[in-house]
């Protein structure tokens, strides 16, 4: 097999008609939910019913809709059509209200892909923005049928797609990836969204997959959660989760090539997933509100994954850590202190610390410190951290941002 | 009894000789550990041995001052003359130099004040600065003599003290109380130091409590602990736990009044003692790097205090809350999902949240917002959030401050 994952740079990479998946099709357009003549309602829209996984925020304050594709997800036995989302409002801490409009939402997204008479629990829903508001119902429902006739399978369609999801985002964040088999060729292409309340515990904001493989919704699933625990679930912006958090994957099968537990084909798909999300968690760090640079902290040496992340996340989740990086200040101490932070056990005197690939820390006491050296490591657009424990073998990569002015500036005014 | 207490303003209301404890002086002078000419090292002296209780940082990488802190006052049975702090150097992640180091600097202490002889253990040591830099020995040792020459019960000498020890604090924080009893009156003063990574798990940064009351060191140290819990540890700046907090408190017995188990005496003692650590908090709250306000997030409605206070603090620690509150925008959605994401169960049908006097979210759904009631609100100096969560009756406060450019300013340029 073969497995050609697309750039991280999506603004240099387009993806072409050969990196979608088979049996899908995008669409987006504007109802004036926010801004007027934006693009805010999008529509993932399998050609035939799909294989669908997913994984929700654990906030519990987690929003109607939720609640609500939560509940579709189990009553269809893992089979839908497809998702509707609108951008704007994120129809969270909106109660009773909120969860009919949510179902009202993915009622109306149902008739217009199915027809009329199309069964219920067809189609999930996912909402991002301002949370308190009610969902202006009467702009969103007369929206969704013109948007529906948009459907189509181009790279233009799954484009607007992956901007119209958009909110405080920057650039929109997409990923291909595909493996060659003797049944045919297989594809996974993913796009998210999410800049700001960014933190794990969960699928970072709203990332929606989409592959041709031909997988059952159980076995999607276990692949997609486990997946997910090292890609999405290491992304932290600035440590809050949202109320909202949703990743979704549809597999319509339509490559004819069937992925089995245990066998050669899952092997290469969970790696084609691996390849696919991960790249989506870079780009979402490093497009983290008020950003200049994409962090990444390696924790080494632990005794187990949780314990390496629960580190990476100490670290890349402190401000001052963060704040140094933007500052190109090399107080390495920072990281020392966040590291004790984690609650995970480590002996001062075994712990290593680097930047790049200048060792800072080790053998319990600082080592000299070259200042034009880590002055050239802090000056590049991403910054390695890595952190050594001693405590065993395994390992965990979080990926941050640095937190900068514009942070603040984002986030002291984004409701007005 | 009649307890009164300093305000909460130091500026407004510097300390008179009637407020502080018998049996205690204060010096500070300038050793030039980080810029010559300013105070960077302070002796807080009983004039005979007194009680001693403290708490440490919980953090992994605690600094060696803490380790041999709690090793002399082991060693002491909870009995010593004092405490010597410097500032500009936090002697953290120094290994056994640094350890080394802060013995060498409690021991010049004890022999500057007690003589060529004075026996070993009998000084505390505290460090506040940088992480990651051996202590600049050569300068701090021959200054301790100077400064303790200079030991005064003066409140000049005090507020010295109180301003020796501060690092990006922009103001000095202390507090005094006391209550009269047939045998006398009780003095209980206090000051702290502490602006940037501040959170609880233990005292925040640097606090020092003396008081002329008669105590034994282990009821002190119950009595100290527990306050400690609703007052230091109920205050973040930025989520970050130093490696160098230590709160410490000494008693000299001079005001001749026994404070016994069970009696009256410690009851009002534990009275004066919470006043005087609350007041410095809600001052270290207010100091914190670069804020503009103080906030006061109150948690109503708890099955229990931790419960209260885990909810109350992910509140505090939410940069998106933070920064809303910075921007006056009554966003009050982000404090549903920070109290979603604390872990503390609740039924979001129950919960209510107010900002001062206005209620946002009760029964399950959002109110109709007064804009400009909300602005009143939140462009006052200090702004009141309160969280009911109908489970309980128990209740807790955490003081934090908005988070602003200037936070991002101060620590990406604070080692340079």
């Amino acid at each position: 097999m073969s497995t050609t994952v697309s750039s991280d740079r999506p603004s240099a990479a387009q993806l072409t008609s050969s990196d979608l998946p088979q049996g899908f099709r995008w669409a987006a357009g504007a109802a004036g939910i926010r801004y007027a003549g934006r693009d805010d309602l999008a529509l993932l829209v399998s050609d035939a019913p799909a294989s669908a996984a997913a994984v929700f925020t654990r906030n519990g304050f987690a929003a109607p809709p939720v609640h609500v594709s939560r509940e579709i997800l189990q009553a269809s036995g893992g089979t839908v059509r497809g998702v509707v989302t609108n951008a704007g409002c994120a129809n969270a801490a909106t109660g009773g209200q909120g969860t009919a409009n949510a179902r009202a939402m993915a009622g109306a997204a149902a008739r217009a892909v199915c027809g009329a008479d199309g069964p219920e629990n067809e189609f999930l829903v996912c909402s991002t923005g301002t949370i308190g508001v009610q969902l202006p119902m009467e702009k969103i429902e007369p929206a969704i049928p013109g948007v529906a006739r948009t459907l189509s399978n181009t790279p233009e369609a799954f484009h607007r797609y992956a901007r119209a999801i958009l909110t405080t985002d920057l650039v929109e964040k997409t990923a291909a990836a595909s493996f060659a088999t003797a049944a045919g060729t297989v594809r996974v292409a993913g796009c998210a969204k999410g800049s700001g309340m960014m933190q794990p515990n969960m699928a970072t904001m709203l990332a929606y997959v989409a592959t041709d493989a031909r997988i059952a919704p159980d076995h999607l699933q276990t692949l997609f959660s486990r997946t997910i625990e090292r890609t999405l679930n290491c992304v932290t912006v600035d440590g809050d989760t949202s109320t909202n958090d949703t990743a979704i994957v549809l597999a319509s099968g339509a490559s004819g090539v069937a992925v089995e537990p245990e066998s050669d084909e899952e092997k290469h798909f969970e790696q084609a997933l691996y390849e696919v999300l991960a790249s989506l968690s870079r780009q979402l760090a490093r497009d983290g509100e008020g950003a200049t640079k994409l962090v990444e902290v390696v924790v080494n040496g632990a005794p187990d994954f949780q314990s390496a992340r629960t580190v990476g996340l100490a670290v890349g989740n402190s401000p001052l850590v963060k704040t140094a990086i933007y500052g190109r200040d090399a107080n390495w101490g920072r990281i020392a202190c966040a590291v004790g932070n984690s609650g995970v056990p480590f002996d001062q005197g075994e712990i290593t610390i680097r930047l790049g690939s200048l060792t800072l820390f080790s053998n319990g006491a600082p080592l000299p410190l070259d200042e034009e050296a880590a002055l050239q490591v802090l000056s590049r657009e991403v910054v390695r951290i890595e952190v050594d424990l001693s405590r065993g073998s395994d390992t965990a990569t979080v990926w941050t941002c640095d937190l900068t002015e514009k942070y603040i500036e984002i986030n002291g005014s984004y409701r007005t």
